[in-house]
Order: structure tokens, then sequence, then C-alpha cells
């Protein structure tokens, strides 16, 4: 059901502080950059191998991702799986009795279609399942 | 400096039932299994694209993971970039200011050669700097 891993997620205060730090000490280059209003966060994606790096800053305190950070500090947030078909992934989540955060598929950043699954049932891990477009609508920021 | 992320490590308190939860609920084969006594855990990997999801289990609560887990749960525990020479790597970090949990090398599963960098200057993030060695010792249970 999972085919990669598609990102992994990080929670942090300051997009543009942490966009920096990744910079200058890891030496990656930014590959995305996107305000995704629904999920109340903008965040920047960095490609490594086959998989991104993504920084999540929440734009505003009263979100999901504010309300983490304000919990448990910046640090690791969710992992990404990369689905084929996001509907029968969800529903496959729904038979093995996962706790869903989203009933439906939602969009994601870079036109991808996006559920969150709830850590509750699966150790503590937020997973978001991600299905990406055959054509994603702006790929030159897509390398 | 980062090649790709070699793994993503889950801090879970029982191997065994998170090993049948993985495979169960989301498909994954079980690609590797050992006991790193040096770090207190026992780790279980899944291969998923070009990196690994890796389950990490305390082997007693007195141990850097087991307090993990005390403190904030099973959840997201590491992220593992693979890097070319680790030496370099380290040094590299040390340059940066970044707050080092080893200051030099240490064995990993896989016969890696590892290094854990401290959260406190990453935003919030524990790294594992992984040097893959050319000749791993069992290549068979890494396929």
């Amino acid at each position: 059901m999972l085919r990669r891993v598609d990102h992994v997620a990080l929670a942090v205060s300051d997009l543009d502080a942490s966009i920096e730090h990744y910079q200058r000490v890891w030496g990656l280059t930014l590959s995305h950059r996107e305000v995704v209003a629904e999920q109340g966060v903008e965040e920047a994606m960095f490609r490594l191998g086959d998989t991104y790096l993504q920084l999540v800053a929440p734009l505003s305190r009263d979100t999901p991702a504010g309300r983490f950070i304000e919990r448990r500090g910046e640090g690791l947030h969710h992992i990404a799986y990369e689905v084929e078909g996001i509907e029968a992934a969800l529903a496959s989540a729904r038979e093995h009795q996962l706790v869903l955060v989203d009933q439906e598929p939602r969009r994601g950043s870079r036109n991808t279609r996006v559920a969150f699954v709830h850590p509750r049932t699966n150790h503590g891990v937020l997973v978001e399942l991600v299905e990406i477009p055959p054509d994603p609508a702006d790929p030159r920021s897509i390398p």
C-alpha cells in the first residue's frame, strides 16, 4: 500500500530562520515553498534522495501546528507516505480500525490529495497519506 | 553533506507488537532486526523506497529510548541521514556550533558508523549521521 516516504515533516516556529538553518548547516537546497491556508501552515520542502524534508510553520498559534509547538516545542511532526490511490488507502486504514483525522481526502501542497491518520491507534505517529497528481501544477518548483 | 534519509526512527514500547502492526496494517516487509546493546535498544527495519522505517524499542526503562517513551510516549524519535564521511560530517556540525551527543563515531546497526546530533541546536530534531560500510556484515538481511 505504501510506495515510499514522500516527506518527513518538522514543525518549526520561524520558517525563514529554519530554512536558513537547513541551507547553511545541512547544505540543502530549497525546492518548494507554499502557504496551505486550509491547514493553517506555510511549508518549505528540501529534496533529499527520493523523499523530501518538509518544514511546517503555523500561520497562527490557534492552528494544529501552533498548538503542537506550544505543547511539545519544535521537532518531528509527522511522516507522509505516498500511496497509489488515496480512497483505497483510507478504506484500508478504516478497515484496520485506525482513527482517521480526515474521513475524505483534502487538498495538500503541490496539488496533492492528502488525508491524515491520528497517532492514537498508530503507536503515537501522525501519518499523512499522499496521492501525487500525474501532472503537478508547478513542476518547475519540484525538481 | 547529506546524501539521503537513511531511516526515520519511531520509538515503540513493544517491538513484536509494533512489527506486527506495521506488517498487518501498513503491508510492510521486515528487512532487518538487531539488538544494539551499546544504545540500549532493539531495532527493526522496513525498507520503503530508498529509505527505511526503523522501530526502536528500549531494552530497559533506564536507557535514552526508555526515558523518551516515559516522557513523551511512543512516536517519532529521530531522523538519520546518510553521509559520505562521518568524521567530516561531525567536523562540519561542530563548526556550525551544533551540540553533539557523540564527539566521535560509534558502531550502529548493520555495521554502520553513526553519531548523534542533539536536538537543542537543531530546531528540536534529534539527528543521526550514518556512514554505510562498503561491505555490510550481513547483506542478505538488507535487501
